[in-house]
C-alpha cells in the first residue's frame, strides 16, 4: 500500500489524536521478542512463575460454569471477584465494601475512565516528573495540561505540588486530580514516604481535589515495612472519600486475564459505570471467574511472595551489574520493590537517540522522554528487571554500559575535535558536557 | 451512605459525563437474573450451547502455552488470532490481510476506539434511526451531534441519508461518519438489501465520509441469501478504504471472553492503535489463545450452524406469539437472522412508562427510546429471541401482551372518563389516540 494512502482520511480525524503518540515499550514490541536480545524495556511480570498446572486447575474449576464465564456480564464486575477485590485490598490495610469497588479491564482501563469522567480539553492534572507513559497516553485522549511534580528519593515533593497548584490557580487552570503511583513508581522505582502521603491528602483537602492512587506493585515488596495506601490514610482521618484507587491482578496474578479495579465513592464510580459501558460492555467473566477461582482456592499469598522472592533476586543483580560496570557519572535508583529502575545519564547523552545502537548490542531499554509529556527525561531510562533472568540481567547491563561508555568516549573525541577546529559542533548542550568528560 | 456525598465532587466531572447515560439493559441486569422473569430484554447469545467439554478442551489446549496466555500481548492482537479473523472474514466474503485487522476488546471497544479517532465535540454523525444502544453511549462520551436517518424494511433510507447530509452542510457540521448495522439490526432486526448498500457507498463516497459496518449478526442467518458487506462491496469497486469494518467473537464463539475487531485501512488502523494503548494497553491473550485454538481445531461454521437453528426456532416462536397474542395495533418487524424484533406499540403507549408494569408479572423488554438520541421511540421496545426456550418465549409474550392490552384499555377508559367529564385528562396526547381506542 503505497505511503500516500496512509493520510487519506486526515482530514476527517479528531484534533485529539494528534495529541496522542504510541508508547516506546508497544511499538518496541516486535523488535524485543527477537530471539538472543536481552530485553529490558518492558513492564512484563514473570507468568512462568505460575505454572501449567496451577493453570489447568483453575480453568478446569471454572469449566463447570463454561455458560457464565462465556456470557456478558455485569458493568461492575461479578460478586465473585467483587469479593477477591475487598480481600485483596483488606490485605494491603485499606478497607472497601463491595459497592465501593468497581471492575476494569486492568488498570489501564481504570485511568481511562477517571480520565474520561473528569477532564475537560484545558484542564490541568498534577502528575510526578517522570510518570508511567501509559497513564499519559490514557490521559492524552482527553486533551488536559499536565503538569509534572518532581521527586527525590522520598517521592512526590509536596511543597512542588503545593506551587503547581497555586501556579494553576493564579493562571485560572481547573486542576481536577493529582495522579500518584505510590509504590516502587513506575518508571522510577521511587516510594512515596508515609508522611508525604499525608501531606499530599492535606494538599487536596486545601485545593478540594481528587488524588487518584496507581497502586499496581504495592504487594511486590522486597524489603522494609509496608506503608499505608493514600486510601487507607484517608480512611483514618474520617476524611471525606477523595482519593480513587486503582488496583489491578496483572501484577499478582498474571496481565494477560487484563483485570484490574477502581475503588472510589459511590458517586464517582457511578459516573466510571456509565464510561465503562460506551469503552467495553463489561470486562471479561471468564477472566473474573479464573481469578476468584485461584485467589478462593489456592494460596495466592505464597504465590506474590514467590513472584517477590524472584524479583527481588533479579533486582540485587540489575543493581550489582549496574555498579559494577556502569561509568560513574551513571546513577539509578534503589527499589524497594516492583519492577523497575529508574537510571540517569550524563546530561548530554540522548536516550532515544542512542537505543538503536543498543537493540544492535543485543540489550533494551525504555528511554525516558516517554514518561513527561513535555519533552524532559531525554537523558533517562527505564530498566526492568522482573523478566529477565539474573546472569541475563547482568550481561544486559555490562552491553548497556558499554554503550553508553562508546556514547561517551564519542561526545569526549568530538570535544577534542571541536576545540582543535573552529566551532563547537555539540551546540547548545555543551554546557553540560563538564560533568561527563572525564571518563571515557 | 447518605446520597448528599453522591455529587460530592460534582464541580470536578468534566461535561461530557452530562451527556452520557447508562443503558437500560446494564440498569436491569440485576432484575433480570431474578428467578422467574422472562427476560427479552438482554442482547445475550446463548452460552449454554457451547457445552462444558468443549470448553475443557480449548483450555486444556492454551495450558501447555500458559506463560503466554497470562502475559501482556500485542497492542493489534497476536498473529493466531488475526489469522482467524482473517478466515472470518473470507467466510462472508470478504478479504482482509493481517495488516489491516486490528483485536479489540469486544467490537464494542470498536466503537470507543472509532469514536475517540474521529470526533471532535460537535460533529456530526449519522446512524440508523432506531440504532444500538451501545454505539450512542460509545459516542457520546466525545459528544457529537447524532443524526437519525430513518429506516424502512429495506434498511436505511439513502435518500434520508443524503437530505441529512445535505443539511448539516449547509449548517456547516462537519459529518465525520456513517454509522450502520446492516445485517439483522440492533434493535430493529432489518437488514439493508444489497441495493441501499451500494446507494449508502455511493453517498460516503460523494460527501467523503467513513462508513462504520458494525456486522456482530451477519452469520446468523435464518433464512435468503447472504448479502455482501458494504466492505467487500468497496473492493469490488476498487475505491479508496473508506469502511472501518467492525466485527466480533461476541456471537459466534461467545461474549465472555470480550473479543472483536476493527478491519480498516493502515492510517485509521494507526490512530485506532494509538487509543488503545491509552484504552486497555492490549486484549486479553488468554481470550485469543483460547478463540483461536477453538477456531483451529473445531468445526467453528458447524457451531455457528447450530446456533443459528437454535435461534431460528426462537424468532419463530416470537413470531408466532406476537401474531397469536398482540393487539392488532401492535407491529413488529420479522427479522431474517440474529437477535432481535423491534415491536411498535400504539403512539400513545409509553413502553418506558410500562416496563415496571411488565417485570411485574415476569416479562421484560428494553423500551425503544434509549435506541434514539433524541427521546423518539417511547412507544416501541427491542424483544430478544436468542436467550429464552421457545416455550418461555411464547409465555412472555402472552404476559406482554397483557400488560400492552391492560394499558390499552386504562387509555380507552381514560378517554371515555375525559368524553364525561368537563376536561381532556389525556392532554396532548389525545390526537393519537383514534387508531387506538377501537380494541381493547
Amino acid at each position: 500500500m503505497p505511503l500516500v494512502d496512509l493520510d487519506r482520511f486526515d482530514f476527517l480525524y479528531a484534533n485529539r489524536v494528534r495529541g496522542m503518540k504510541t508508547a516506546a515499550t508497544r511499538d518496541l514490541m516486535a523488535t524485543l521478542s527477537r530471539p538472543g536480545i536481552i530485553s529490558l524495556a518492558g513492564g512484563f511480570p514473570d507468568t512462568r512463575a505460575f505454572g501449567e498446572e496451577a493453570f489447568r486447575e483453575i480453568s478446569g474449576s471454572v469449566a463447570a460454569d463454561a455458560a457464565q464465564a462465556l456470557q456478558y456480564g455485569p458493568t461492575a464486575g461479578l460478586e465473585s471477584i467483587k469479593d477477591v477485590i475487598v480481600e485483596v485490598m483488606a490485605a494491603e490495610g485499606t478497607q472497601a465494601s463491595q459497592e465501593e469497588v468497581f471492575t476494569t479491564t486492568g488498570a489501564q482501563q481504570g485511568l481511562d475512565l477517571v480520565a474520561k469522567t473528569f477532564l475537560d480539553e484545558g484542564d490541568g492534572i498534577l502528575c510526578e516528573g517522570p510518570t508511567y507513559a501509559g497513564a499519559l497516553n490514557a490521559f492524552a485522549a482527553y486533551r488536559p495540561r499536565v503538569m509534572h511534580v518532581p521527586m527525590d528519593r522520598a517521592g512526590m515533593i509536596p511543597a512542588a505540588a503545593r506551587e503547581a497548584l497555586e501556579k494553576a490557580r493564579r493562571g485560572g487552570i481547573p486542576v481536577k486530580f493529582v495522579y500518584t503511583v505510590p509504590n516502587f513508581q513506575n518508571p522510577a522505582g521511587v516510594t512515596m514516604v508515609a508522611e508525604r502521603r499525608r501531606e499530599l491528602l492535606e494538599i487536596a483537602r486545601e485545593f478540594d481535589l481528587v488524588i487518584v492512587e496507581d497502586n499496581p506493585y504495592g504487594m511486590l515488596r522486597f524489603e522494609g515495612e509496608p506503608l499505608p495506601t493514600l486510601s487507607a490514610l484517608e480512611q483514618e482521618d474520617g476524611d471525606v472519600d477523595r482519593v480513587v484507587y486503582l488496583g489491578t491482578f496483572s501484577k499478582i496474578f498474571a496481565p494477560g486475564v487484563r483485570l484490574g479495579w477502581v475503588r472510589a465513592q459511590p458517586g464517582i464510580l457511578h459516573k466510571i459505570n456509565i464510561g465503562k459501558q460506551g469503552a467495553d460492555l463489561c470486562s471479561s467473566n471468564l477472566s473474573q471467574m479464573l481469578i476468584a477461582s485461584f485467589f478462593e482456592n489456592a494460596d495466592w499469598r505464597a504465590y506474590v511472595k514467590r513472584l517477590t522472592g524472584i524479583y527481588r533476586e533479579r533486582r540485587d543483580a540489575m543493581l550489582d551489574a549496574l555498579a559494577e560496570f556502569m561509568p560513574k557519572e551513571v546513577h539509578w535508583t534503589h527499589p524497594q520493590g516492583g519492577l523497575f529502575v529508574w537510571a540517569t545519564l550524563p546530561s548530554y547523552l540522548d536516550a532515544t537517540a542512542m537505543l538503536p545502537r543498543a537493540i544492535a548490542k543485543n540489550v533494551a531499554y525504555v528511554p525516558g522522554e516517554g514518561f513527561y509529556a513535555g519533552g524532559n527525561g531525554k537523558n533517562c531510562m527505564r530498566l526492568n528487571f522482573s523478566f529477565v533472568e539474573p546472569e541475563k540481567i547482568r550481561r544486559g547491563i555490562e552491553l548497556l554500559a558499554e554503550v553508553v561508555r562508546e556514547r561517551m568516549e564519542l561526545r569526549s573525541d568530538l570535544e577534542r575535535g571541536s576545540q582543535r577546529g573552529s566551532r563547537s559542533q555539540a551546540g547548545p548542550r555543551s554546557t553540560g558536557v563538564a560533568s561527563g568528560t572525564d571518563k571515557g
